[in-house]
Parts: C-alpha cells; sequence; structure tokens
C-alpha cells in the first residue's frame, strides 16, 4: 500500500512539473510575442492555454481519488493538499502569460509597449522567465537554496512594476491613453507571475522543512 | 462519527459564510470609500484584510484536520476540497476589495475616478456588493437561482468594465496618466472580484447537484 502510495506521490510530482514546464513556455512565448511583435507566438500561447487548464484538472482529480483510496494523514496530507494550491497557482500563471499574449496580440502589427518601457518590460519578461524556470528546478530538486532565486525574482518584479508606474507618471511620459493602459496593465500580469511564483515556492518550502514562516501559517 | 462529521462539516459551512460576510462588509466599504472619498473607510478595510486571511487559514486548518480525522471519501470529500477553494477565493475577493482600498486612499482627498466614469463604478459598486450578498444566501440555502443572479452580476461587470475602457479610449476622454491608470486598475479589480463569485458559486452548485458543467471539470 505504501509503495503504490509512493508511486502515486511521485506521478502527482511529475504533474505538477509538467504544469510548471507549460508554464515557463507559455511566459517565454508570450513575453517574446510581447516584444518582438510575433503575433503567431502569441496565438500559439492563447491557443495552449487549455492545456494547462486540462493539467489542473488532473491534478485536482488524482489529489482527491489518492486521499480517498489511500486516507493519508499527516505531511502525506498536507503534500496532497499544498499539490492543489500549487496546481491553482500555477493554473493562474498560465493565465497571466495568456493575458500578456493577448496584450501583444491587440496591439499588432505594432507594440503594445510605448516607447521609453522596452527596457523595463526586458527587464520584466527575463525575471518572469527566470522565476518560472526556477519553479521547475523546485519542484524537481527540492534544493531551498532555488526558493531565494524566486524570492528575488519576484523582488525585481515588484521594482520593476514601481518603475513602469514612476516612468509613466513622469512628466516627461507623453503617452497615449491605450498606452497607458497597456502598461498599467501588463506591468500588473508580471507582478502578479511573481506573486504565483513565490506562492508555489513557499509551499514546496514547507513541505521540505515543515516550516511555515512567510507563509502565513497556511499550507 | 457521522453526527461528528455532520457538525464539523456545518461549523466549515459557518466558516466559509463568516468568510463571504467579511467580504460583503469589505467590498460595500470599499466602495463607499473610493464613491465618496472616505479615507477612513478606505483605512479600516485596508486594516480589516488581516482578519479575512486568518479565516482562511482556520478553515484550511479546519479541512486538513477533517479529512485527517474523518477519513471521508465521496461527496464528503469532494466538499471538504471544494471549500479549500471556495476559502481562497473569498480571500481572493477581500484583497480586491483591499486594492480598490487603497486606491481610494492614495487619491484623497481628491477621487480615483475622474470625471465622466462616476456612473460607470457606482454601477460596478453596485452588481460587485450585490454579487457578495448573493454568496452569502447561497452559502446559506444552497438555493440554486441565486447562483443565476451571480452570474448576470458578473456579466453586468464585464459590461461595465468594457464600457470604463472604451469610455477611456473614445476621443472625448481626456483623463491625466494617473486617471487612466486608476481606470484601468480599479475596472479590473471589479471585474477579476465578479469571476471569483462566480467560481465560488460554480462549486456550491456543483455540490448540491453534483453537476460540473461550466466548472471545467473542477472541484
Amino acid at each position: 500500500m505504501r509503495t503504490l502510495f509512493t508511486a502515486e506521490m511521485s506521478e502527482l510530482a511529475d504533474d505538477l512539473t509538467t504544469m510548471a514546464r507549460h508554464v515557463e513556455s507559455a511566459i517565454t512565448r508570450a513575453s517574446e510575442a510581447l516584444l518582438t511583435q510575433n503575433v503567431e507566438l502569441a496565438q500559439q500561447v492563447i491557443a495552449d492555454d487549455a492545456k494547462l487548464d486540462g493539467l489542473e484538472e488532473t491534478v485536482d482529480e488524482r489529489c482527491v481519488l489518492l486521499i480517498a483510496q489511500q486516507q493519508p494523514v499527516g505531511l502525506d496530507l498536507r503534500s496532497i493538499v499544498a499539490s492543489l494550491r500549487i496546481s491553482a497557482a500555477l493554473e493562474r500563471m498560465g493565465d497571466l502569460a495568456q493575458h500578456i499574449a493577448e496584450s501583444a496580440r491587440r496591439a499588432y502589427p505594432g507594440s503594445a509597449i510605448p516607447a521609453g518601457h522596452e527596457e523595463i518590460f526586458a527587464g520584466m519578461a527575463e525575471a518572469a522567465k527566470k522565476a518560472a524556470t526556477e519553479v521547475i528546478e523546485l519542484l524537481e530538486t527540492r534544493d531551498l537554496n532555488v526558493a531565494a532565486g524566486i524570492v528575488s525574482d519576484d523582488d525585481a518584479l515588484d521594482q520593476l512594476h514601481s518603475l513602469a508606474y514612476k516612468t509613466m507618471l513622469s512628466d516627461e511620459y507623453s503617452g497615449s491613453t491605450q498606452e497607458t493602459l497597456d502598461i498599467s496593465l501588463l506591468a500588473r500580469y508580471f507582478e502578479r507571475f511573481g506573486d504565483h511564483a513565490v506562492g508555489v515556492s513557499r509551499r514546496i518550502v514547507y513541505l521540505v522543512t515543515g516550516d511555515v514562516t512567510g507563509e502565513r501559517g497556511r499550507i
């Protein structure tokens, strides 16, 4: 029974890693679509989001069956509940990548990024992609040093988010309403992406260490 | 054992209703703070959000203990997993109310709502409050007619969200960058609030009917 449980927990972990790989691919392609006005890439990201939704359903169903059939307690149970939370966060990260792709598609053949903001969004794309890559690494290795990297990516995203707004509100800024709308939402999408990456990271750290610090005591 | 389980499920339902009442109070006060430049009310909403976070932790912990101690299967188990999802959505609705309150506070003593957008945001506040009230009613009565009302509120929020953006992008619009930023984010906060209300509603409908239609097959 225990062997079966271990095998099923391992499959659950694999499913989460598959979701994380999907998220990394989505944010990488959405960012490139945004930065290079590549509408085909944007379309791909938008079309692919349904796959991530399907993966979330698979994880959720696996969690319910695992609980029902194996009646886990203690850390096993908490791992499964954490997996439910992680799958929801990864699904949401995919949605945010999709929103970024939608902005790129709407602006095509123009750019959704107004002049003067290219560097900020290139930086956000870089930090978001790095966070997504590290989420995969953390899921695979459970190496807690990786978690610190995700927090640092999120800090970078928060700073770039503030900088995007500050630049927009400076006297030099002369963007159109559409441009202001784009910056407002795009910066927020990237910033939320970082928040969710940190959420995923904290749940994994909790599973590895039992330490709920910074996790608001939540699973 | 079954009686104890029923009693504990009932307490779980009460916790969710308490969370929903908190959300209703938060969105009502945040909206009033926004529409009437009431900075004290905005401060209250911001300060009170920690209570909702605490309630979410209570619900989560109750769910884990219920599963561990009672080892539920079938619909009982699915109800508990759905409760985890509902608590997360309610917590997020509280965050969105808090963001609205923060916008009101930032703009004080001015208004975060630019001239010409008052009616749209009054409409959004109305629909969001109605959705929050109906979420409480649905949790308490499990009356499926209430669920239809929540979907209709969300439709209203989506339409007002589109209208806010359309008005902003019309030739007549002459708002400042700060005003454009405020409209962009505030309209999105209300729109997301409606999305989460529908999410909560669908999970309750699923619990009552076993029907996952519109629920993307998820718990």
